[in-house]
């Protein structure tokens, strides 16, 4: 019998999530599963890694440890520190609720992933915009299929897949663009008992800007939308058009 | 006299950075400053959001506040809360210490940036890679020649500047493009008191992939690296080659 492949599973919503708990449980078909996940919700961390503390791994069942970190921090010692063996895949997720657009850049899920990416190994992150018992079934049977076509054809250099499953009935799958939300965070402003101003950021209804081909079209569609992302932010159109600034600015 | 523009400085290494005040010092003959950074220093942070708790802005002299609160926080805080009014421009830093390739994707001083970017305003990051008094001086100059161009043409949408200012003798400036590290981020793994393993992120000497154009070469020149980064992370080329997935995974 061929050797199993190692899988390392993460997420940002803490070990106890529902979510890693139906990716983990439906991965398990396809390989040898660590899971490495933050002890607590770390949603909205970003790709944040720990340097100011020490950080422990602890095995709490076999091959399953929780780690008082963030969810990059659990790559980064899941890879370096704490597994026998280099995974051949980073599976994050399943996250409870949408990753599109822009907010990708605070999702904790994604970050994991782009860790996997930073480390040479193929990485996926995929989140549930319902996160109900039927939704993560669906998006724990999708990553199943995902996880065994990117382990046999591999990911195009420093890219990994944000995959995000739709709140209804799957109508096929789409490879996407990363979309665009109208910016509308809302600030509440409250006093606390001692008479003093506290903020809480939060609230507001996300809306979208409509374009064409981009992962929230998709999921609105009742797509499976599958975005590659790499790690180049370099706007190479604006490097070109800003080029006069160096004299300018000498 | 016209009214002067109003600025928001912000930096991730905490309200009494040497370099926020060298930055907002030299900043103060641009505009109106506002400055609201975190309570502690807030490296690597990534791009992170508090929502699981209320944040406090505290106004600990005139028009400086500090937030017990990530980077991203604060400039969040500070547009759509704290300031009476939307500021003009963003600045975050002075960095004390570099802010090259892939290691932005952790950087809480470019977050900062990007939560501008996001809100519609145009923004600026700036890191000293030698954080000396000279160091420091000489990026504070810089930021101020670089604010009174941005505030006069704008930036192209969507997109923020990372700048990053050499540790010699400044032999010109650069329009370059993120460049890469080869990922050799080290752990330690030791034994507590009580004989229990933790480890440690960090060390871990980085080495860079040779590449034409790049932040990481223009700094070593001796050159003002000033890299136009956007938020849209798609990797169009892989969308194209992953369009069989589509059929594959349906």
């Amino acid at each position: 019998m061929p050797k199993r492949p190692t899988i390392l599973v993460t997420n940002d919503d803490g070990i106890h999530s529902p979510g890693l708990k139906a990716l983990a449980g439906a991965l398990e078909e396809v390989g040898e599963l660590s899971v490495i996940a933050p002890d607590r919700e770390r949603s909205a961390a970003g790709h944040s890694l720990t340097l100011h503390k020490p950080l422990r791994a602890t095995e709490i069942a076999p091959r399953w440890y929780v780690v008082d970190g963030t969810p990059t921090d659990c790559v980064t010692l899941g890879v370096m520190g704490v597994l026998k063996e280099r995974p051949r895949l980073v599976v994050s997720g399943i996250n409870l609720g949408a990753n599109l657009g822009d907010d990708i850049t605070y999702s904790g899920t994604v970050s994991a992933a782009v860790e996997g990416t930073l480390l040479g190994i193929p990485a996926v992150a995929i989140s549930a915009v319902e996160p109900s018992e039927h939704g993560l079934a669906t998006a724990a049977a999708f990553a199943v299929r995902l996880a065994l076509v990117v382990l046999e054809r591999g990911l195009p250099r420093d890219t990994l897949l944000n995959v995000n499953v739709p709140a209804r009935e799957v109508r096929g799958v789409a490879v996407t663009r990363q979309g665009k939300r109208s910016y509308n965070e809302l600030i509440v402003e409250k006093m606390d008992p001692r008479g003093k101003t506290y903020y809480w950021i939060g609230g507001g209804e996300p809306t979208w800007e409509l374009l064409g081909g981009t992962d929230y079209e998709a999921v609105t569609e009742g797509k499976i939308s599958i975005t590659p992302l790499h790690l180049d932010l370099t706007n190479y159109a604006a490097a070109e058009a800003l080029k006069g600034w160096e004299t300018l600015l000498a």
